[in-house]
């Protein structure tokens, strides 16, 4: 078995690491409706996501790589990490749930996302504002489909109003995370290197008040629940996705199996 | 639970079937490394393939709903028939093994879309031309990484050489199938829809020597042993590739759950 690498503490590394283990993880997510969409069309539009998340991951950890001491590469960074370094928040990690379920998660982090890359594009690391550039496009695509979706199937049948009803209650308690503010944010925002996320709350509000009123979803009120996994404190579903991800980097180090 | 739907016995249809059944369930089998490849760089490029190639079975089993009566569209192709209606020969739907086994299906089965895609553009069918067209620059695609794999791991360590041997000799005795002729080939190549599988065998044949002859792997010889996955009769491995893919059609008809 490979061992896990060891992270450095480092501010503007973790900054990274939130952003790439969320198109990470979510990719991941995403990427299990590969031959399991109801359609052919959705699983084809779904596993593109999938593929532009994971190449954005790619692109975000290899700059993560080289702010450790030795450096370390996008596969090392994606596979042999310990849970608790993995920085992305815990709405990205939920388990893939039913189809509205992945369709409002994905407005809600492509909304994140879209916001997070316009700002991001004049970051003072000249890298992460290319890869910003790019990545803008995915994410305002993706925004627009998962809007696309929440708008069918909230006014589609009673059945899919349901879904779409239910996933909003059991998502939406995950969306105060992306928001908070500490440490990580502060350095970032101080160093140019981005936003703190407390900075995108209100535009984000906006949006997603717009997707959900076309079709008359009230936003739920944000409780007192926290949840913790851009400081590496994740749900119980991180394990098993983990062992999933990197059962074949640990069996056969370096190995192509 | 959403009943089969029924496919009439024309040859043009089952010629069609062999063709788009083969790209969705290679697709299907490509698309279970979505996020369990080794590294990132073949992660994104194993389910692209397994993109490309669903997106070429969506296109193909779009005009063969078409010589349905009632006319079917593709999803109702791809997830409501029955185990005995899909057409791949049995080399595509085999489990996707370790990682030397799928590179050197993606060899055998790349190689022979790419001379079966070049000349189906001259098709009497012209939709069936269109897609061909596209579907050619793909697979040559498909073909190149896969012989470069070939290659690597020919070349490679003693493991990686060890396991590029026992994939070829448990995947050998399915190409013969793919070469096998019938009415239904007869019929195809009669109304000018495209070649028999026969025609395919000498250009494939020389193909695969070149790969192979790059790293010194002798082609094993042709044994009696026949496969008969494109008349319908699968090996113990389709029924649950089947019962994934199936799932969500069957069980909520028509939704997209």
């Amino acid at each position: 078995m490979q061992a896990s690498i060891q992270v450095p503490a480092d501010p503007a590394l973790q900054y990274l690491l939130r952003i790439g283990d969320t198109c990470l993880i979510l990719g991941q997510r995403l990427g299990e409706w590969c031959g399991h969409a109801p359609v052919l069309e959705e699983d084809i539009a779904l596993t593109n996501m999938a593929l532009d998340l994971i190449g954005q991951a790619r692109g975000v950890l290899t700059l993560a790589g080289q702010r450790c001491n030795p450096v370390l590469d996008e596969d090392q960074l994606a596979f042999l990490r310990d849970e608790r370094d993995y920085r992305n928040p815990t709405l990205a990690e939920l388990p893939r749930g039913d189809f509205a379920f992945t369709v409002l998660r994905n407005a809600m982090l492509s909304t994140w996302l879209k916001l997070l890359w316009e700002r991001l594009r004049e970051s003072s690391d000249a890298d992460l504002a290319g890869i910003a550039g790019k990545a803008l496009k995915e994410a305002r695509y993706h925004q627009q489909h998962a809007a696309d979706w929440v708008l069918r199937l909230g006014d589609g049948t009673e059945e899919s109003r349901r879904r779409i009803e239910a996933a909003l209650a059991q998502l939406w308690p995950y969306a105060a995370e992306l928001f908070d503010a500490d440490a990580v944010d502060d350095a970032a925002e101080a160093a140019g290197l981005g936003p703190a996320g407390v900075d995108l709350r209100e535009p984000w509000l906006a949006e997603m008040a717009e997707i959900l009123g076309e079709v008359h979803l009230p936003m739920p009120q944000q409780g007192s629940f926290r949840s913790s996994g851009k400081r590496g404190v994740h749900s119980e579903h991180m394990g098993y996705i983990l062992t999933e991800m990197q059962y074949l980097q640990r069996t056969y180090p370096g190995g192509a199996w």
